[in-house]
């Protein structure tokens, strides 16, 4: 895993502020994808093949590459894209594992500020400026005493509109444009409550291992596992995310 | 003003994530007051008191030092201060340097991330990593191709939040989440564009410097100088702006 990120930091950091051309993905909206996301991603998953050859990847710039294998790699390369082109360093390499669905290994790094964020069996590591330290989630368990944060307020359309605007109007303060750096600020103490929309497997399980390692709750608005995709709540303890996940069932029936 | 800086970094960042108290400024609302703010302009009054005794000295945290003379120091010690309690690396110290109210000198500094941005006498230095490189917006002229910011969209109420809405509708990508660190990715080329309201003098006076002379443009939505606070919109170039200030006195007019 360690390899794999660095693989991917040597196509990524180099392009960071650079000035890169930018090329839309999609013909409508704005979805950028940069050469660092496509040759990062295909740096990543050499090394994963070399290691593990019959194990499935699952990325998302290329192709998912099937296996009868219940083991499966989840590659984003650069989570955030348009923090990458706005040379903001909250965007992350994300690379996670899991076994029939189920993440139990990821990490998070961010290398401009030189940070990562290791989840595996239970327990998750920061690691910066040469120093590891066991990152621990908030004890925050209450709403009223939450620094909660989501990517952007534009993610939440139509029926999900009500739904943030009654999480913003709950907690202590909001903090907007993290991506996955949110839920990494999470597991090591410093916000309490991520609540997104619109997600996809990509972009949430690698760190699922780091939040539940943490000591985190994390799982869909209606309380399943976290690795599909689509919505999520991740929370510093369990009593937080149960009244975030009531908040946000009462919200959706208004 | 790099002496005032690192004074200022000796009580914020050995602070920075590590869990401290928070206190409530205002009785409803929530803004952030910690100790590190409080110390690190006292640390900073100090050395310009030091240095100049006669000059006029506007603070965020601390009563204002009148003075006949016709220049004012004007400091934030930490702009920013929930992106700081959030441990969110986009917070900054801000000091800068009137004459008659028109700021000719400034510096950001992110201890964190060891990024300090320094505009005076119409250039603008970036440092970082032991490199000194001058700063230079980006030639964006259409808001159609403008990287936007703003702080948070929960700035805009009432007559403001078309406005906010009109600009957003109009450009590129929109990045939330900032505070000063979006004027300093203007300076760098890296956004095009910053829109806000409900600043104060010392939110946006020292920030002046550096955008001018990385070549942009700041001011309030009136046209007027941004010095004084209230609205604020910088542009990385004279066509960006312009159309920036058309949009919005057209949509205050909706």
């Amino acid at each position: 895993m360690l390899a794999a990120a660095q693989a991917a930091h040597n196509h990524t950091l180099s392009r960071f502020r650079s000035g890169l051309a930018v090329t839309n993905k999609l013909t409508e909206g704005f979805d950028p994808v940069t050469e660092a996301d496509r040759e990062a991603e295909t740096a990543v998953r050499a090394v994963i093949e070399s290691h593990f050859p019959d194990h499935a990847i699952i990325g998302e710039e290329w192709d998912d590459k099937p296996s009868q294998s219940p083991y499966s790699w989840v590659i984003d390369p650069i989570d955030g894209t348009r923090a990458f082109i706005s040379g903001v360093p909250v965007w992350g390499t994300l690379i996670g594992l899991m076994n029939n669905g189920h993440a139990f290994a990821g990490l998070m790094a961010q290398p401009f500020t030189g940070e990562m964020w290791i989840g595996i069996d239970g327990a998750t590591d920061f690691i910066h400026a040469g120093q590891t330290v066991r990152a621990q989630t908030s004890s925050v368990t209450k709403l009223s005493q939450a620094r909660a944060s989501t990517t952007s307020p534009d993610l939440f359309d139509g029926l999900y509109y009500g739904s943030w605007n009654a999480i913003r109007d709950a907690v202590l303060q909001v903090r907007y444009g993290l991506d996955c750096y949110a839920y990494c600020l999470l597991a090591s103490g410093h916000i309490d409550l991520v609540v997104e929309a619109g997600l996809k497997n990509v972009d949430i399980a690698p760190l699922v291992p780091i939040i539940e390692g943490a000591g985190g709750r994390v799982s869909t608005w209606d309380g399943g596992r976290a690795e599909k995709g689509g919505t999520c709540v991740a929370a510093a303890t369990p009593q937080l995310h149960e009244e975030a996940l009531d908040l946000l069932r009462r919200a959706m029936l208004d």
